[in-house]
């Protein structure tokens, strides 16, 4: 797109009561805008990440046999009550609202309870098992404080799946496919190499949950890291049972600070039981269906990628989630069209710097943006036009034709 | 995909509380679910539909300049109290919730004031305008009744665009640039034959405003249509005084039922002087934005496309807009995947029903679920394979390289 068509731009310093990092540079660079304390808007180039983030997550999603649908907001008193998780001193951050006759209503802050619900009309027999569920949609959490960007939001997209299995050996199964299936979605995000899949507290059906924790330095929880192994123990966990249960040894362990990205939790029978989910097995018994729920908020982890990927000047996106991959700057004396035509006939997703105003502000914006290669055309460089990519200090001359080729991918 | 990893299926009755003939055979065919009055989830395949629809609309809103974001929908009541708007005795139809903290906040039914307010930060001046920007986002409105399906909802997905402009005659321009981009996105909808431009009550800012009125049997709304010069009046400005302004005589206008599908409106300064969003003019003098806004709701826009093409064995998609264009299935006594491979192979969205029941069974489920086109694989048709129109009695008799070829649109 001509960047001089985008209505949003960049700002000299980003406002003053915002106190987190991610959107600091995020509100800076003119990707979110501030509604209140936990709740942000996503302009354009906000709303393109998020969204790259999210078909990242679908096809992951989808390769392990997810199903998408989209659940609602509004939430009925009735099935939460059965679980027990109506009533505040259970759960101290619902929204709660009224219909016009006075009916209570709650914003949904999880759906374990309406989709367990949903799912009786479509699951009878052993036959209609297994099935995972998902959805990206909006959910609602009344915090007390929200001091951390779009990592810890009042309201927040979130990407929730659920399993529904027969039985807890079907169960881990899928539990493992989507541990692998998580594990991919923060490489593709630019975050495998420091999230690590993290044990935390578990529940009555198994000894623990999994997180996976991505390091930043300003991150929430505290892990204990083997490095060598790849994997870490929440704080909350950590002691010398817990050591010995998983074969670690407290000299391999280095204390870290980190951002729960995602995380995946054995439901067991704790919501099919109390809203009475059952199939019929293969011999004609009545049982309760075997749950899991999957969590990755897309916000927060387009936060942690921010509080990662950034330096004095701005983000740096990884090509997989930035909102264009190049960002074209013009500075000849006639400008034209040509090289932006040509990026866009080869689908190489471009933002052009069409602006009238000087070289100094357009590469400080492209680097506060942070598309992964700005490419500069200037009466200077004679027939050739220069690449730079976000993450290194060196510049290269190409003709138009090589950079093309770099650009496509078809060589480096 | 294959219809047996589909864990919907198909209901004998749609739920007996469900009184509006949309949701009665969009519960049926599996494509929605009921949470309570007015308020539905999209099961995967209505999930595909609803996002056809607003494939349509980003498509038609983006060619005419439209900017895509995402607003929030817990809402500051400070911005509404300038506009006069928080106060339930002004707006009825609020649904309002608290912070932990007891401040109240607002789930929003429109955007104009937190848009009218986030402007602020991007236009200064006459060269920052105009500007388009939409969303597809979820509005709530607290009715009083909701009995109409996935018509009115007290939770539903809205497009909702709002132009900025310097002054009337800007605004005007790009007006009527709207008016030809929603009457594209009915047309690709389906719609287009039955949908008419009305002329419905303004405000301050223009004698009229427009909606998009699509004629229906169950429609909320009565409209008068001149079916030759393709315009309606809504029944709420009907007057001889109207008539005589947009010269229309009164023998050439058939009363009818209809639903509002779309519709825009000229807002003129009515929120950018409350809320102070100014611009500077050419000559340095601050002038208020002048706005308008343009809504459609695609959850609408999907119950009108049922009211409307439907007959007694269930639902007549739009190719345009289906879940899948081609339903197959395999009554062979050795079933394989052949077919359903070349299909997907040639790009052609198929669902295939491999499940394990009887030919009467697959043919109901079929024409209730309305794909555009039915397929049938049989050992009775040698090397043949039968196609029949879902909106047509006849079938037809084609080799697998014909079919093809028709179905990826190469001939008739």
């Amino acid at each position: 797109m001509r960047q001089s068509q985008l209505f949003t731009h960049t700002l000299k310093e980003s406002p003053k009561d915002e106190v987190s990092f991610n959107a600091q540079l995020l509100l800076k660079a003119g990707f979110i805008y501030k509604e209140m304390a936990g709740v942000y808007d996503y302009l354009p180039l906000g709303l393109m990440v998020l969204e790259n983030i999210n078909q990242i997550i679908r096809e992951e999603m989808n390769a392990i046999g997810g199903q998408e649908l989209f659940l609602t907001v509004l939430q009925n008193p009735e099935l939460w009550q059965k679980t027990d998780r109506w009533n505040d001193a259970q759960v101290d951050n619902w929204f709660k609202t009224k219909l016009s006759n006075n009916q209570e209503l709650g914003l949904g802050f999880t759906h374990e309870e309406p989709l367990t619900a949903l799912m009786k009309n479509y699951i009878n027999s052993y036959q209609d098992l297994p099935q995972y569920i998902y959805q990206i949609q909006t959910k609602f959490r009344n915090e007390i404080r929200s001091k951390s960007g779009i990592m810890r939001c009042r309201e927040f997209l979130m990407k929730d799946l659920y399993s529904f299995s027969k039985n807890k050996a079907e169960h881990d199964k899928f539990y493992e496919l989507a541990k692998r299936a998580y594990a991919k979605i923060f490489a593709r995000c630019g975050l495998g190499e420091i999230t690590y899949l993290t044990f935390a507290s578990g529940g009555v059906f198994s000894e623990y949950s999994h997180e996976f924790q991505t390091l930043t330095k300003f991150g929430e929880d505290i892990i204990y890291v083997d490095k060598k192994k790849k994997i870490a123990i929440n704080k909350e966990v950590y002691n010398d049972e817990v050591l010995k249960n998983l074969q670690l040894d407290k000299k391999d362990l280095v204390e870290e600070r980190a951002v729960e990205v995602g995380n995946i939790f054995t439901l067991g029978t704790r919501f099919s039981e109390p809203l009475g989910l059952k199939y019929t097995d293969e011999d004609g018994k009545q049982k309760n269906v075997f749950m899991g729920s999957y969590g990755i908020g897309p916000g927060r982890v387009m936060g942690t990628i921010v509080e990662v990927y950034n330096d004095e000047k701005g983000i740096l996106w990884p090509e997989t989630v930035a909102p264009f991959k190049v960002h074209l700057i013009d500075l000849r004396k006639n400008k034209n069209e040509d090289v932006y035509q040509i990026l866009q006939k080869n689908k190489i997703r471009v933002i052009y710097d069409d602006r009238d105003c000087s070289a100094g502000i357009k590469f400080n914006d492209a680097d506060l943006m942070g598309m992964p290669y700005r490419l500069v055309l200037s009466d200077k460089l004679g027939d050739k036009v220069e690449l730079k990519r976000r993450d290194s200090k060196y510049m290269s001359l190409y003709t138009e034709k090589e950079v093309i080729e770099i650009l496509k991918g078809n060589y480096k």
